[in-house]
């Protein structure tokens, strides 16, 4: 059975990766997977929250943001004082992701903040996130680090996939059209080396099976080599992973 | 390796499920899993949100919140405007975790509100109120239909356990001590017929392996299969599924 | 004439006081008055707030909050950044009867917060919860202090009692049917001894005369000694008046 | 004994009403006592609030606030969302006072808002407003009602006055020094018949008796008839009560 | 052609000044032009915001508010948390109106702030600020300078005046009326040296042109000068500037 | 004297317009001005708000938001409920700088939202936003409306410029660096026939003369033809005006 783009089940959708779009914050990724487009900045703070202080450790946290006119209709802005359940859960997704991959105490007392703003919405917005940010995270790292120092702060690279079970099909990194029909939704969050960080999968309406579950995880982990590919690609040599 | 309060792995915690804990609303359950203690109340609304209105069809929506009193230290009150991230992220997961069992074209224009306030925290605060809300929401179901309708409303039961790697064992039902000592966490929430509805395994700083998944995945298998015998016992006549 | 329930004018609703109900706050008392419900419990933070620091002062606060499921039908949260004026109405009140018995030198810089969350309503919810509080207060006191140092500490007991005007007659202890119907509704807070430490009358949409005041108050005395007696015998040895 | 600026137990501040302050609003009334000043405007908007309506009646408000040069050192504006305990409470108390003594079946689906607004404060800011409020209530009532419609909605008039006791004295009618020294503080709202609307005596850090209670009554009514007068005196011919 | 209220295109409404009309702040001005009334207070902290702290430096700061019965229907309180566009922007104009002719460093490491209350608007209730705000200041600088001192703190008077296009015709200090009708609306801020501070011009769904301009800035001119004249006069021998 | 970058007084930097960036939103344009970066997006709506409900007419709005990683040090979210003054006034000022341009009739009942995010910061980001908003308003105004019909809605075209007067010298288009340095800041919007829309010049702790004022003005002039023509250029085609 073809999928609507005519992507066989374990394809992905074509990924690109622009390192320093922008010039204020030392990382600035712009990812693009079909035609959803996420822009994440890395910024450095030499300080940490108050909880923090005073233990020779750093912070890392993100923050993720659909423009609005990322979508259509319109998307309003969160500012009315609430930030909506699915943003929280999201920008908790991120942070987490990625803080499996940094050493705290080589990184010091400094806080680095991932901002992921989406100005796109196809589908896979979290998994753009996770995958773009690392890439940022690098490029913000050795804004002050040496190639040295940053392989001591960043153990493993982190890469993000979405899988799910659409008329029947598991199928590899859902466009928006395939993410309302799938019964089963799970993102994928893995190491460079081939470890989970998160895995999430939800039967919105719906169950799923052990078996349904092992071919998600089996899908995931080759879209998951791609892109980490993908990233070493775009740091080239300042990939810290020799 | 003996676990703290002397538990074999697989073992849960005491659980204990008292129906009818108050007498306002339809549903009202306190439920107990070692020393955490949930009240889960279920409230019908003969009406639904605006954006659902005139579809024949009816909405269940869930609530979490900790009593400043649950926790050593005191925990504030989500007043100020903003509820933290943890617990949008909770009443989600209770919310998804119930509607996958419920049809909504049976309910009607109803809406359920499942209120989970945690009364004192001991580690499974989200894996007992999802337990415990799904009992609350038979007696709020069974307060306006037949035994018959409930059957159409309800299609299977739903519990949920946590299980988590504690200093490299799989272990079943974590309580505090064990959760803060956890390289990894997972909810499972699974139907009485045994289909997931939702996986959430998360590696905070720590990664972990699909020979490790696999483990934790049995492990909440096991204990799932008890805590519905316990709604079972705890519901009698009321238990839906004959 | 009778009343609905069967009462006479001068009889209180049943009412139970169970502590240590649960044991992560110090203070925990369950105070039950008929069908109304509340949890109170009693937090020691070791430090004061900001405007009180270096006075060689403590500290006692009061929250008051109803869960949604304790009304019918369902009571909204107040998360929205807006506490009603009814709740702080309540909560200072509470804070200001429970302060009038406490030496806040004797209690150096501590702040002894109590939490009253009404677990289900039927009228004289704010009685009940400054009769619970004070007993967890007690408690709470006594976790750091010695029975010496207690009674330094606590100079008297406090309780509080409803009364009102329903059908031209003055009656105690007022359920949610009298209080609906009542022209005048009076809640007073006393202490152990026999003094006020608050008079609070209403007649809203309705006016009363000086006779009606004094038939209330003498009503309201009489309550309070049972009250104070029955806070006695919860605490037993741990009643800090000798 | 000789209270601080020279007045004795039983004697008002000089009160003075200046009806007509502003011309946008119906009723506009300045109030002034000692150096007390509130503005307090009624506005009439044809409409009822959501709840009320098709009922017939109408409804009747109060907002209260401290301009923030009204006190020294400025008190900050209430626009971060939170309105304070302090300032809801007075609002409750005004709206409250008002409506007893207003008839809202003759009054129509309409809504009266009264809006306190303190211009200059030295204590007594809420008896001023109830006093200041129910003159400019007339005056709104009279934009659109004739004297027999006026007498209709408008039962009686209402009136408030602050008594405490300053060492050791009850005393009427208290500045802001005095208030700070007292140890027991009471509001009284009154119709000008004579019969009690609301009593609130508080006992911050303090108790008092049945004795002290009887006195604080005492002279409330006496300042309270005198300030009937006065707002009798500044309505004149549109005093509603022949 | 007439205006509606018979004024000549040049001629200002008629304006007047009252300083220390209340007693708590330190600087307190009625001031009214036509039926718009403005109370201007300065309260003075000896602090600074944080991030300004040990600098040297002051800082002056203003609020603008219009209270609900200032307008006609009544205009709701900015208490939930939003304060609206316009009140922002005013209150912004206002400050950088006044900051304009204060030496910082003379005034030292104090706040000055300037709390515009708008009792009655019809019209200009930003222009009326910020010259009310100025005498304000004035006498809240002589609070605790000498003359001399004032003179080094205060560099020029300032004051603002409202200008429009009305029917074709440019005209001075309008009212409401005239308000709704310009097709073009500007507010130019000068010092009492001749100096521009600001000058907004806005053409809402209208354009204007350079001779258009030109004829405004004109009129603006003429009426500053008998506005700063009239400052001149209510500050008396206050009027730092010999 | 030359400018820090080597820009002549009258050069603006270069700028740059791209249509159709992103495809969700029927009007999309990355506008850049040298390091400044702003995606304006244009989106409609088939409704008004309420207030405009019935009257055949159409609504233009506008929001203005800078990314968190578009400066260095990273800006904060808006998200705690409270949008900056500075962002408030940007932001009116674009949606009333559009407006002047939209015959409302014509547009029909429809709003249309204008986004303006700023991707990267270096001064005159207000400017760029007008100036792309446009021609993403055209654009969208083409997604539902013919060519003959476009040109009946959009009655001329807009643009913005900022100029200042840096160490005494009039300059035309402000950087960052430039920015700090003025002492008069003055923006113009004008339409592309050559009429102002809005001026707004401040002297943010300094003042300047008519001689300054009528050469910033005339500096605007120059820079705001160039911009029409890049808009036109841009649009090709699509450009209403013939």
């Amino acid at each position: 059975m073809a999928r609507h783009d005519g992507r066989k089940p374990t394809q992905l959708r074509e990924w690109k990766i622009k390192r320093k779009y922008t010039r204020n914050a030392p990382g600035s990724v712009l990812i693009t997977s079909g035609r959803t487009t996420v822009l994440c900045t890395a910024s450095v703070d030499d300080s940490v929250p108050p909880w923090m202080k005073g233990k020779g450790k750093g912070w890392v946290t993100a923050e993720y943001n659909m423009l609005p006119g990322s979508t259509s209709p319109r998307k309003q802005r969160e500012r009315g004082g609430k930030v909506d359940g699915r943003t929280t859960e999201i920008q908790r997704l991120i942070g987490r992701g990625v803080r499996a991959v940094v050493d705290m105490t080589a990184l010091g007392e400094r806080t680095i903040t991932l901002d992921c703003d989406v100005l796109e919405a196809d589908g896979g917005t979290r998994t753009a996130s996770i995958t773009g940010a690392f890439v940022a995270l690098v490029d913000a790292v050795r804004s002050f680090a040496s190639a040295e120092q940053a392989k001591a702060i960043i153990r493993d690279s982190v890469a993000a996939a979405s899988v799910g079970i659409v008329e029947g099909i598991p199928v590899l990194d859902l466009d928006y059209v395939e993410d309302v029909a799938a019964h089963v939704d799970m993102n994928v969050v893995m190491t460079g080396g081939g470890k989970f960080v998160e895995v999430q999968g939800t039967g919105e309406n719906a169950v799923f099976d052990e078996h349904e579950l092992t071919a998600m995880l089996k899908l995931a982990r080759g879209g998951l080599k791609e892109l980490t590919l993908l990233q070493r690609d775009s740091l080239g040599k300042f990939w810290p992973f020799g």
